[in-house]
């Protein structure tokens, strides 16, 4: 039994609310558990100057803490100047993760930025900025295929994440942050909705860990992201419909 | 009749949520109407280098905008790497207006900073701050009263904030985007429970302002501050009253 | 009678230089009493991209005090590596209240640039600087209207500025450093020819101040700044009559 | 067959010199294949804020490119005045991975930095640091705990790491950089000479993977660090003898 | 004859005006031809951190320009957010020339900043800043000294400095702008009042220099350094004795 | 007799090694004594925007030192945000002496940026990455020639460097480290095989120094650089000829 009363199988209460701002093409607020992040996206009729001219689009994104999201206040980066190591690797992290279920010639020359912003945190943030950034994407990916017409829809997979890792000897899903401080090992996962993984980033900086643990952690993990999945599936109603068709469709292609 | 309905003195709806997030010593939500702002009040025990050995405590804002709190997305000055013009202009102007009700001295040595991050933008971002950031404030202040026994509590008034302008020839009340892009001059006041003066900032880029001109608004200006602070009298419950005690203390000293 | 021998409605010695260096298309060095400011201006064939294709132009302000202007050294914002909140704070003001008296279509897709070098400081600086700068803009855009065949003079009023405040409880025209450190209230006024507020900074950090306080201030601003124009009018000689034309073309237009 | 003619559980050939350079407390060049890195440790008698006071050591790591590394020139990172996302991520990488195999209250208050400086890149370039960076490392603190005169060796286990990945369907050894740019999965680990992952980080951007893939992919990794730790132990020489024993010491507390 | 009509070895007239700002400890303008400078001079009890607990006392120097010093306006380094190469050089060498006639260890455990503004710019302005420099230290350290009692005079020797160059065949002394942009070798030399070279730097970009030519250049720069001096110990008055009076001190010494 | 038993006037051991990295169009490691630096040479079809148009290409030099290249850890300029003063002279001086031995218009509108880093310091890095970045520049440039059947070769000249100064009262050539921190007086030339100097760069911070010591220095350099220039023929072999070939066109042009 962990400590907010969960089995070590358990995730804590997701919750998505859509539609939360009123200005992104797709805004999303994602609560799992204590943590809670404001997931935005944004389409604009451009790519990158690396991009220019091949005719697909392209997904990236931003992540961000508030500065008293966290038990002890944060100095802003912009007033130090620039972004940390940690924040530079999250923010690519999650826009590799999206980019993976985006078939970004679908989308076309555009680009489709996810603002990440953490309001509170308590463990998770990476893997709950994933889960929720997928669903501001999908609502404003389904946009722009409706208004431009697209002849297939973008989108051709689910995309879930949690986080695992290996507290007091027991290998247990979705660390809060007390347990995350603890873990002795800490695993992000990144996986579809088919089940096939897209980032597996398992770290064991206090104590390296045999392939028995990795194991049951992979096993846990994919527990963990079908519910995530099931949860964006309910958010996102006639629009996880659009993705599965997306999905078959590049099956066949 | 302005395009929202709402007649010339009259302010938009105003919400507090008190205790928002749960890390800081004080937050809020403050919504003016569509302009949504988390204010978070941080306690240190601590004040800056020129402030040491003063016996005296500080208070400081910061300000941010979520990128897409406004219809078009603004980059990340942590992206940028550094803060703009206009932001250090409205954090300091923040800080120098929350210092002005707040005896520095009964605080005793310790800061308190003020996080202003505007999730949603629709005009009045900066005084809607200041509205907010009040409540935060006072939450947190009143815990350090009670936790280390101040004999004095160290807030003497109410302090709230609002715009005023010149829309289309008429002065109108708490302008949102729409109005205050259209406006010929835009003014920010903040004033006390009192009714004095704390800052005035009225701006005639456009056109020059007449001296009567600039007295309907400034009228204007209280009307709708006298609503901002009844919402916060209301939102502050107990705490309420030891600012209303705070000032008669302030009065006998 | 206040420390250097005003009373309280006096303003400090002006003195204006005009072609105080040979390069700029307009400079001027001002001198309020100890204050002294090199105001140059600088005229470019193009705008900012924010700008381009409207055909109409630009004026914009840059302020710096040399390291050594005050009493204790202060390190260079260039070696810092970035402006500070209150340098932003005032070349935006700087900019927003020159730009109030130009015509920008008449100007033409050109820009212009103040700098404001303070080479020596007591009080005032901001407001000495605008009123130094509308100097040299002037001088600078006679230039440009006689080369360039301009059909209506770009200027349309003249544009002063002077600070005012509350020290020992009087209300005082000018303030000097000494008194500025000890005012309780601070306000800055930028005023046009005609009369008319440009802008009206007006902060009770240490002490909110009444109506009436605020009413006395604004009516000391206007005496002081009528003395500014004077100086402006004297140096600017044959302009000062192109800028009265400019100012009943606009009042027909 | 591969490009270079390697089978599929090949490495290339690993060449490791030791006291590269004649300042730093251990020096070496690494060649794997066609990558070099000079890989420093340098020993300072204090550590990082955050450490202070605790009587434990800290390992940190950097990591550069010269700029023409590369097939086509980079911008030093120096020159942009700051560092890039890849940088900070992978600097990181090397620093955590490092200190996993280190018992940092056995080197006492002092810091190892291991400096990682590409001048010569064929892909691998993160897991050659680190291997190299191991050899620089175990160099630097063996001079520490002769004369210092450490109870115990400070380094506990051996430290190797490779990268593999999924190429044209297959699951590669060891990638050079034509390999690396055709991949659809990347992984890079870090293993102990125990056996024991310190870190798992894989990557399908542009194509998820299976379990499968995700297997066949860590048993290639774990034969390619035994190759790298093997090459490590005939480097060190009588080094390697001490980390063999600092581990059974390890391995009895 | 010369496009100003002075001849080969003449220098353009020499201002150098005491006292030109109030608050510095030293402060000078000085004039060289068009070319003016404001230097002066900051006295602080502190030295830098390198220098600490020596007892001895540091010289350090600033360089900037106006922005419409020339004839074309430069972005301010503050607002780039960084200082240039050449900027970093000239106060380098500023620095570097004044401490060598001061006796650091006589100066005691305090600073000497000086800063030197470009107000004008016609050539010359680093060889002008280090002559006006020179100056302002020398009044500074004056007022040091008799303040302190030191019981040396910190300053041993007169420093000046001048351009040289060869300009269509000609070898040239002080060179203006337009001299100075055709100068196929240009040559910045800083000497004392004993005749000894404390710099020489000497650049052939566009065409490498004979050793007749620099033997040349050599002999008009002491010439030009000679009425530089001549200048110096006019404006100092009784100060120039006292510096004359630590040179015997020093050479007895 | 020195420290390391050379007589005043020998160099140290000059090895020159080419191709010594393979990505770039020309590389060497240049060693004198114990330092040692990584010069690359970057061919690019492009030049800086200053440079457009008009036919001409350009070279410039970036220049860095591994961190622990020396005896003391220096802190990455990547980390610090910024380059040091001393970088960018010293690169400003490389590419500004390079320069003047290549015909910028038979290059043709192309870029040469040579990367100098140095990987051990023991004195003299500037004037040895002066020496080896010339070859590798002769390297690329030939590579151009060749490939673009440039009609004329774009290098007409030799160019070396070395260090001189005054130790313990004699001139030296070539200090190692430890002579350069106990010399009074410290110089770099850059010579071309011609004969004719290019940089002449003398500092006597710690002591002036007297017309006859620069003139020993100068004929110390001489000879130094002769012997740069007698090592960089050999290692060019082949281009070494068509340098001289450039020289006598050049001569007849």
């Amino acid at each position: 039994m962990r400590s907010d009363g969960r089995s070590a199988d358990q995730t804590r209460e997701i919750r998505i609310t859509t539609n939360y701002t009123k200005h992104a093409e797709g805004s999303v607020l994602i609560e799992v558990g204590e943590t809670k992040v404001i997931c935005t996206a944004t389409v604009e009729e451009r790519v990158p100057p690396f991009m220019k001219g091949q005719g697909k689009g392209w997904v990236t994104a931003e992540y961000s803490m508030l500065p008293r999201a966290t038990a002890v206040r944060n100095q802003r980066e912009s007033a130090k100047g620039k972004l940390g190591g940690r924040t530079m690797e999250i923010q690519r992290l999650i826009g590799r993760a999206l980019r993976s279920v985006v078939h970004l010639d679908a989308l076309g020359e555009r680009s489709i930025t996810l603002d990440c912003d953490v309001i509170q945190a308590d463990g998770g943030t990476r893997t709950t900025s994933i889960t929720g950034a997928f669903v501001a994407m999908a609502i404003a990916i389904d946009k722009v295929a409706r208004e431009k017409n697209l002849s297939r829809f973008p989108i051709h997979d689910f995309l879930g994440s949690v986080s695992v890792g290996i507290v007091q000897e027991a290998a247990c899903l979705d660390l809060n942050y007390e347990e995350d401080s603890k873990a002795k090992v800490d695993m992000n996962v990144v996986m579809t909705g088919e089940g096939k993984f897209v980032e597996v980033q398992g770290t064991g900086e206090d104590a390296p860990f045999s392939r028995e643990e990795l194991d049951s952690l992979l096993a846990l993990a994919e527990t963990g992201i079908r519910s995530m999945i099931a949860e964006q599936e309910k958010a996102l109603g006639p629009i996880a419909e659009r993705i599965r068709r997306g999905s078959h469709a590049s099956a066949r292609s």
